[in-house]
């Protein structure tokens, strides 16, 4: 068998298999977006037998004998083979070395860990929760013991979301990345304009959803989403999913918070224009997939953030709201719309943070995450450890446990090591930012004209179209010529919001 | 192994195989309703793996061990358990005698043969469709083959959408049918009430889409649709997909023809409330499934036209009609709009055919197809027999063949042997129609008041609960007391038609 037909069918396989996982994620979307209430145990075992399908598929022993067969020393390949190999031998591993016992009790968890959570966080009874995250605890361990990390379970947890990040790499980062942060807010909250940008912010009422709805279509489609290749729709949390020519974003709307809707979905185009970018020819290969979730977190949040909240970006479309909504601007002075936009304020609720608290919330559950893994922390005293986090790092104290250990979903179907993502994500962001404006200093000016055609188009080049060719942090190294460090965001957050409020 | 655990595994494995099948479905309908333009091919590629892990799932060789154990002599089984066995033989038949490569040949020629018949109806060229019709006419012929039913390749079509049923019975229908409603529908058209209807139904413009789907929703929940286990969206050809509790509905809306998307609707409802009423806890098996197309076409028929049209359905709901359309029916006078809900007018296009022309549209399709499977017509010579039996049974000849031989997709991907469901159908419904009746005589008063509970439940206990543990025509027969036969189609139309045209 020539090295080229043995890539050709281990590709074939792959793509089979990851197919059927993108088959799963459409189950995933349309349950948030069209499920009838009582359809809920058929999409389970609708979830259930196809998980089993893909699992099969990813399993499939041909897989096995293929890998072997191109892992061989003497097997000449490109890089690209190379790393389409790699990739393929993790999952792989993955598929075949968790027992199928251990994946059902792990699934039938998840489901009874997801109501356990809404009962115990709509009844602020942590103790009624505890029981599942020690049992989410221990089964993470156990994953990561059948994955010959025993070692170093938390680990594995981060590797899962973001391959090749140890918790030692995070730390490092998180410590240097929180020095200068708590005083940085505490700083802009102490500001005068502070107060003002909460004002601005509290003007913007009354703006019905239908036009909410047009602007936004105008926005993402001239940030460059590809309404023929995706769409958006309406669920309770805007997510993303899908991808290559049919990527599916969400947002909710609200009359009385329209920022929420615009930057909701901004957020979830900037995943989408990843998905839309990847290499079609490659789909579920690793030329052809995302390069991990701090990776993702990173194109959402750089147009999200360094590209809707700049000064050219309201240059374009600040007469555009207006012009859509006369009435409920009227009262929003020059200037004032630009400060709501970036208004500061610290929150008990993640989701709800702006772009400088957000990332101590990240902080927060790291360390907290850290310790339940090494056994610093027990699971009992989460509820005390997370009020005395929240007050040392947010600056705020939650009264009870819905606004403090409860409020996330995430660990409820053992979803560990997934927040660093979002703060390495902010960060990758920042970096990616400073490189694309050394390369092009005129960006603001490009904003102003509406013109996203360079970003989007540097960030095709050198994000996009790589895949998952190199882990995350290799490939923002290749693309900036930096190592990861918190240094560009805390650069950025000083730049927009010192200039703003200091 | 006893016969209750044989039985119990056999059921869950039959389960996983069905829901996978309720997953292609669920793509089905999320194609034609929300999958964007570019997104076909990845649709395509979906549905590839899908049915690939769902024919795994269907010939698993623990299903073929398990049947062989359970279909000895020395096994006593229930009824039920017998039904269920019969019906898992013949799916597992139907998955492990068709060898992969013929299936996968089947799906492509499925895939090129619609885009060639689009293609071919668009620009009026059958010629370049003919070859598609060749090659779709041979792979029945040889899927006949491979199960066993090479010496009678239609029947083997017919009983794949209907088990038991056969060409030589339907031809008997068909052709006392035809016998009667080709007079009847020359008598009608000849009177001078049809120009009085056509004209009456011209009248009915102008209603905003809005209102129309807030009226359809209205009656289709009267009619006892439960939203909380299914929806209706939008799409260019209404249709009904998914069952027990997720049932997915169409429509589509015209401002200009608002019983259009009404009367779609009520037939999408009929659909929709029998596999909203197979039995829970057996879907997927014999018990839970619905019991062939024709049968699933008499519940559609019965709701949209015994129901739908008679004069108690108006008695309740014109005078909301009128109320949500003011000036939309302002000019419609008292009796004008059950004329237009009951117009005839032949017509060379099916789906625009009235209930009473409609039949004949079917049986010129049942003629043809048998001719084409015993050899006696030419796929080349289709278009000619096609005019001459348009002319010889609705009174009309297409000038072209788009609408003539052109204008159905079924044939594209080789559904030889579907139409006389839908005729079949309509007779299923008029004998139940009787039948009901004869258990309640106010049936019309029940529908007046909007009370449609007692025909819902009668249909429940009597069609739907019994899943397909019969035949159609055998559950007919159990229900009716009667054999099937055209002559309740025959009076039904009579006495409403009759009544009101002659």
């Amino acid at each position: 068998m020539t090295t080229d037909s043995a890539f050709a069918e281990l590709t074939r396989l792959i793509k089979r298999a990851h197919t059927l996982g993108t088959v799963g994620e459409l189950l995933g979307w349309d349950e948030q977006v069209n499920l009838p209430l009582g359809g809920a145990d058929q999409r389970a075992a609708q979830q259930a037998a196809l998980a089993e399908a893909q699992h099969a598929a990813a399993s499939e022993p041909r897989l096995g004998e293929l890998l072997a067969k191109l892992e061989k020393p003497a097997r000449e390949l490109t890089d690209d083979q190379r790393a389409v190999v790699k990739n393929a031998r993790r999952d792989y591993d993955r598929a075949t070395k968790l027992p199928a016992e251990f994946v059902r009790e792990k699934a039938a968890q998840g489901s009874r860990g997801y109501h356990a959570w809404a009962r115990a966080k709509a009844a602020d009874d942590f103790p009624s929760y505890a029981p599942v995250l020690e049992t989410n605890l221990e089964l993470a361990k156990r994953e990561a013991a059948y994955l010959g990390r025993g070692d170093a379970p938390y680990d594995h947890m981060l590797d899962k979301h973001d391959p090749g990040l140890t918790a030692a790499a995070v730390e490092k980062l998180f410590d240097a990345l929180k020095r200068e942060l708590v005083p940085l807010v505490r700083e802009i909250t102490a500001s005068p304009v502070a107060a003002r940008a909460r004002a601005a912010a509290a003007k913007l009422r009354g703006f019905p959803v239908e036009g909410q709805r047009a602007f936004l279509r105008e926005v993402t489609e001239r940030m460059g989403f590809d309404y023929a290749r995706g769409r958006i729709d309406v669920s309770l949390h805007p997510f993303c999913s899908g991808t290559g020519s049919d990527v599916r974003m969400t947002t909710r709307f609200n009359a009385d918070a329209p920022l929420d809707a615009l930057f909701s979905s901004i957020h979830e185009t900037g995943h989408g224009l990843y998905e839309q970018g990847l290499p079609a020819a490659h789909l579920g290969t690793a030329l052809g997939i995302h390069a991990g979730m701090a990776m993702h977190e990173s194109q959402s949040r750089l147009w999200e953030n360094q590209v809707a909240r700049s000064r050219g970006f309201w240059r374009c479309f600040e007469p555009r709201l207006r012009e859509l909504f006369p009435a409920q601007t009227a009262a929003v002075m020059a200037d004032e719309l630009y400060l709501a936009v970036n208004a500061v304020e610290p929150t008990l609720i993640r989701v709800e943070a702006d772009e400088v608290t957000y990332n101590l919330h990240i902080v927060l559950r790291f360390e907290v995450e850290k310790k339940l893994f090494s056994g610093e922390l027990a699971v009992r005293d989460l509820p005390a450890a997370w009020r005395a986090a929240s007050r040392e790092l947010v600056g705020l104290e939650p009264a009870n446990d819905r606004e403090g250990v409860l409020q996330d979903v995430h660990w409820s179907d053992g979803a560990f090591g997934y927040f660093p993502s979002y703060c390495l994500g902010n960060m990758l962001a920042a970096q990616l930012w400073y490189r694309a404006l050394a390369l092009r200093p005129e960006l603001d000016a490009d904003f102003a004209r509406g013109d996203f055609s360079w970003l989007l188009g540097w960030l095709r080049e050198h994000i996009h179209a790589q895949g998952r060719r190199f882990d995350a942090l290799e490939l923002a190294r290749r693309v900036t010529g930096e190592e990861l460090s918190p240094r560009p965001l805390v650069r950025y957050l000083r730049e927009r919001y010192g200039g703003l409020y200091l």
